[in-house]
């Protein structure tokens, strides 16, 4: 797979390489116009009309429908809309719902916080007599008993890239009778997720890291289709209303992933989204991983051979990481810093790591080797400005 | 005060007499460039440092602090973002756990059915001992007792405009401990919200409608200052932690409107909504009531000299109503229909409501003369078709 033509259908600042794709993708070349033509034919021509002419009602579950098969769904399994802070909180509550007679819900320290914050006020509001385990990444396998009642993990730690094995998690969990909730947050088009064939019961994820969809782009839920009619909604919005428009007084949930919209869909972010997504027409997600995979492990080899002040604290069988790699380094932010001020954008995590993006839809071998040989400029030549205050990053 | 400066500021098709801002505002000219230095300046051109460098993580508040002088508050109390269903939620938690000893929520049979399912959601969610109480909108005055924990009510019925007396309400609520949570859905940007000055607990609104913030603007959310450090967020995103970016396991609700806030913002739609709210620089809302009862005067008394065939649904006192009329009328869906075909665009509310914005940013009296000359065309020529089946209006 060439993926010359996918990255001219991006817009990249020149001289930038840019590694922090696992954080916001760039902008698609697509995005300014389609954004356009919702603004100002659909929303200033149709005015409320765009709900039902400009297919604006639609769009969660037609971009569903495209993100369905990028991590192994079927059709009408997926729906977009809100953040993934709330359908972690919507899975977490459905999940729990269907194994009402257990209090534990085991996740790990390699989770996002924020998974655990939403959890937490969940669990509070529902009640004391629910418990959140967090054990270690590597305890997780043994912490799976029947006491348990959803196992909810993100499938690749932010901080490291450490892969977690969701076919062999999620067989796990069912075998104790405990059901899973997958964040695919540094999954979805990175690596090969396989829900239908993991039998995941639900999974969530974000659009603005490897599906380009923007800042803020909204979230995706997958339920498994057996599950659906059984998964209960914890927000109950009109939009997942079985007859939304009838405006009775009396919640009924709709059939099939609709159940899981909430409120009035963000139509401009949705518009951003859908033509994000035209550059996965005709990839396959294996070949952007292989490609992945190769560009991170030129980047390790280079990087240990050349450079001795960092150490790679990412799993070193690509198979075991994401598309993304975490060197420690001390002094990680200002050298940081001072890659990104040479156009060569990561991103740092607190305390000391320094974290790479590999996107083959628009990194390129050469961007590679570039990133090393400024990286070892730096590094070589102690070329970063010592901090006087530590800034923190944005955004996981 | 001449709104023809303002009315200026709008993209509106040639032809079109909007009455249904009350649904979706129309288009401010300046949405267009200002979603495109979004898009290609800010995020195309610093990429993930548009978090900081473009301050997308700053506007959630920013874009508060501009709404807030239209609702009555004061800086610092609101913020905006997710849906309006979701700050229902939102509000309606914190504001039964600032009333933990009280189990009833009382709100009216005249709230956005979204409203009563949302609540009727969070409350299954905490346990089964609470009650949502749905009385008729005349009886909420005496339902007021020391029984009830929240009083959660819209404060315009989106179906006939009825208007409730936030100042009385909220006041009786308070003689009786009972904490407030105001939906400004139809309020905000329509009529004249003194939230400081009626010491409304809890408030959130959408900004789609009288806001012209564009298809699925982010909401918002109020919370009277004096009870921001007692709020108990149950969305606790990791934006709306003391530390975000610490990533610390353990959850710490900001300080300040910042504890409401949950996920990653949506870039794209407050960039738009940042640019609608240009609109409403100079502007004073009283001026926009005044014009508006006047309006909305003029529209009642034209179509009940000259259309027999309809009757008033709203209340005949402006003050008693919000910023629409609805009038009852057989065959109300076709006729509306054939309104819209003509260029008058307002909307039809089943059974048999037509329903009637009136907007003095874009709308003038020459339009709502114009809409009356049509409507009585179509009634009195009876040119309507007869309908074949009964779709569905969209959007509330």
């Amino acid at each position: 797979m060439n993926f010359a033509l996918t990255r001219r259908q991006f817009m990249l600042p020149i001289g930038v390489v840019y590694m922090d794709g696992n954080s916001l993708g760039p902008l698609p070349k697509a995005v300014p116009d389609r954004l356009t033509e919702c603004v100002t034919d659909e929303w200033g021509e149709l005015l409320i009309r765009g709900w039902n002419e400009a297919g604006w009602m639609a769009q969660p579950n037609k971009l569903g429908d495209r993100i369905a098969p990028i991590i192994g769904a079927a059709p009408g399994t997926v729906t977009v809309g809100d953040t993934l802070s709330l359908r972690v909180y919507q899975a977490l509550y459905a999940a729990l719902k269907l194994n009402p007679e257990r209090r534990v819900v085991l996740t790990d320290s390699g989770n996002f916080p924020s998974d655990l914050y939403m959890a937490d006020g969940l669990l509070r509001a529902m009640g004391g007599d629910y418990e959140l385990r967090v054990v270690e990444p590597e305890q997780v396998s043994a912490s799976i008993t029947d006491e348990v009642a959803v196992l909810m993990l993100t499938e690749v730690d932010f901080r490291t890239g450490r892969l977690h094995d969701m076919a062999r998690l999620t067989s796990a969990a069912h075998r104790n009778g405990v059901v899973t909730v997958w964040d695919l947050a540094h999954s979805a088009g990175a690596i090969e997720v396989q829900l239908a064939d993991t039998k995941a019961d639900f999974a969530v994820g974000c659009t603005y890291k490897y599906l380009n969809g923007g800042p803020g782009a909204p979230a995706f839920i997958y339920v498994r289709p057996d599950l659906i009619e059984l998964a209960e909604p914890v927000l109950q919005g009109w939009l997942g209303h079985a007859f939304a428009f009838d405006f009775t007084t009396d919640y009924k949930p709709a059939a099939g992933i609709d159940r899981m919209r909430v409120g009035t869909p963000a139509i401009l972010g949705m518009a951003a989204l859908d033509a994000a997504l035209d550059v996965w027409d005709g990839l396959s997600i294996s070949d952007v991983r292989a490609a992945s995979i190769r560009m991170s492990e030129l980047f390790i080899g280079e990087v240990e051979r050349r450079c001795p002040q960092v150490e790679l604290a990412s799993p070193r069988d690509p198979n075991h990481r994401g598309s993304q790699v975490s060197f420690l380094c001390d002094n990680g932010y200002p050298v940081m810093q001072a890659l990104i001020e040479r156009g060569v954008i990561g991103d740092f995590r607190a305390p000391n790591g320094m974290r790479f993006g590999f996107t083959p839809l628009y990194l390129r071998d050469e961007d590679v080797m570039a990133a090393v040989d400024i990286l070892d400029d730096i590094l070589r030549n102690r070329l970063w400005d010592e901090p006087r205050f530590h800034q923190r990053a944005h955004v996981t």
